[in-house]
């Protein structure tokens, strides 16, 4: 039987609180959790009539159009270390 | 003066609409949205009472979670390259 250590670690994020369980250290938690709530702010004070949905989801999209471009950035390294 | 254009793309997330205005192409946009979209489902089907914000805000930390693990990667690459 295996045994993965959860951790719990809870995090504010736009005034809201919010605990995380996983795998990651309650240290990388707190990075990612001050990442969104930064970029939620950013977004936030360009466009001060959104609701915290959308600001939420915009900022989700934010961080997965970050993911693929760097996902791209990827496959070519890869392919530069092939040659 | 330079003038960079801007794309108004409409796409819909988890049953909302949202207008997202970029320098990015419509297809590019499309991708990004449904990613966000399907990330939003997979939560959603595993934590069924949360409500839209926590689950926008959870694909959030999830999608810079990624992120954080692909600039890592990255940069282990960087050096492979370098060496």
């Amino acid at each position: 039987m295996s045994e993965v250590r959860k951790n719990r670690t809870t995090v504010d994020i736009f005034g809201q609180q919010y605990t995380i369980v996983g795998t990651e250290s309650t240290s990388h938690i707190r990075l990612v959790a001050s990442m969104v709530d930064e970029k939620m702010r950013e977004i936030s004070s360009s466009n001060p009539s959104l609701d915290m949905t959308k600001l939420a989801v915009l900022t989700a999209v934010n961080a997965v159009n970050d993911l693929i471009k760097l996902k791209d950035l990827l496959e070519l390294h890869e392919k530069e270390i092939e040659r």
